[in-house]
């Protein structure tokens, strides 16, 4: 039986990125900004530190004011020690997070979140460097994890061309950073992806969105899959009566948006994926190293 | 006597543009991209077509799908007949919007909001490419219109390196495409600048925030200068009790933020910016062309 618990599951990418790091021999350093005093980010970040060190990254953990952030990222970049660039966000609650994302350079943003990776996945470019296919590029940490995820619990078939082919899936969350990114790469493999925010639902197919009639109740009658990412108490909780029996739930929201009894009533339920992210964050790391740092370390 | 009327003021600017768009003795081709049926919205850009034609700009104003935006942009990028880009905004209303920004090539970018132009100003880099100072860079067409049309009222100093050197400002709106780039150009330029948004105000001073403990009505009642741009129905109007006798009001929001009444308690009430901000966008398209299309064309 497979595990559905993302801690375990997260653990076999740990080890194998633990051993890749060994192979490596060479140090890779991390970076990681904190700007919030928030008791539930500073254990977060502790953890993120304590498991880039178990697989043998160096991973500095700054505390940092939130308006002394700009100039921080700026260092960071300019600085040919460091490898990658980790921040935890919200800092503004504002657009100018998103100019924070985008103000990391590419070669060292591990959470592919910052405009040039972001544009690569939209334009499904594969490559890091366009025409050098010796180099891969990076999907953003989250919706990389719940993918991942889906394909240690079975729901995702391995070394197919369409792994997740005709598959119905509802996504709450158009997030540019987590919603939207997963929307498109899940119906690049396939699926058809009901997407909704606060403004609506789209439909996504072949990684196209399409506008969309559909209410929440219709569209998770019909689901497969529902992935939520409310981080909203406002949400109103995903009920057993309104999915069908067997559908495979995933919160990656830092509350639950599905109701406490769900379990019973599905398979697969996986509550919260956090320890997925920060594993595909270190797989990151190592491709980002691989694709811009290495030659200088040989 | 100075005239406070945006409209006025705008067709000084839009004049001398005529002219060099003349004496460039060739074709500017521009087009505006516009995915809502707002009726206000779509008034807005037959007006903004209208002008630029007036100065001998090509403007081909198109009606697109929301969700073929981001590929109509992608061609406008690649179209070698295309000089400017310009993007009616909310579109969806999203941090997509931000991606949408920052999709815009640019050396198109005639509204100076993708991360190219908003980096250079927050970096006070006063050239469109790094050691060429024969290139100037772009700034954001409505902060750059509401400095000008401050200098027209004589408020900003003309000809000198601080003009607006000892003023206190305040401004309700801290967003990445007005509020901020505008706090910092004018803090930049001499003046104290309380910036508020709905988390709250920030000081900026020499271009730089400060966290700062004021309420709205300590920082009206000491301000020279009061700026206003939140398209809220929430938001309380300032009222002539809240401000000093000859404060310099000016309102950027799509509705009035000042009571009705504010003009009879100041000298200078600017109600609205928007001819300032067309006519800053045929400049920036002048600039844009002068900068990085004009050889081609030689």
């Amino acid at each position: 039986m497979t595990s559905h618990d993302p801690s375990v599951v997260a653990e076999k990418y740990v080890e194998a990125i633990r051993d890749e790091v060994g192979k490596l021999g060479c140090k890779i350093n991390v970076v990681g900004f904190i700007a919030t005093d928030d008791q539930p980010s500073q254990s977060y970040a502790k953890a993120t530190r304590q498991k880039f060190n178990e697989v043998g990254i160096s991973y500095d953990l700054r505390q940092v004011e939130r308006l002394e952030l700009e100039q921080a990222i700026m260092e960071a970049n300019a600085d040919s020690d460091l490898h990658g660039i980790f921040i935890y966000f919200p800092v503004f609650h504002s657009q100018q997070d998103s100019y924070l994302r985008n103000l990391v350079d590419y070669r060292k943003d591990i959470e592919a979140g910052s405009h040039y990776w972001v544009r690569k996945l939209y334009a499904n470019d594969r490559f890091a460097i366009a025409g050098d296919s010796s180099r891969k590029a990076l999907l953003p940490c989250t919706p990389l994890a719940i993918i991942k995820m889906l394909t240690a619990v079975g729901i995702y078939k391995e070394d197919v061309e369409r792994p997740i082919e005709g598959r119905l899936v509802t996504i709450f969350n158009r997030s540019e950073v987590n919603g939207r990114p997963l929307a498109v790469m899940m119906s690049n493999d396939g699926a058809g992806v009901y997407s909704f925010d606060i403004n609506g639902p789209l439909l996504f197919e072949n990684a196209k969105p399409y506008e969309v009639k559909i209410t929440r109740k219709e569209a998770l009658a019909q689901s497969d899959i529902v992935i939520t990412g409310v981080p909203h108490k406002s949400f109103e909780k995903i009920g057993c009566d309104e999915i069908r029996p067997g559908t495979v739930c995933v919160n990656f929201s830092s509350w639950p948006n599905f109701e406490d009894d769900i379990e019973r009533h599905t398979d697969i339920y996986i509550p919260k994926i956090g320890p997925m992210t920060v594993a595909m964050c270190m797989r990151n790391t190592l491709r980002l190293f691989r694709n811009f740092h290495l030659e200088s370390h040989a």
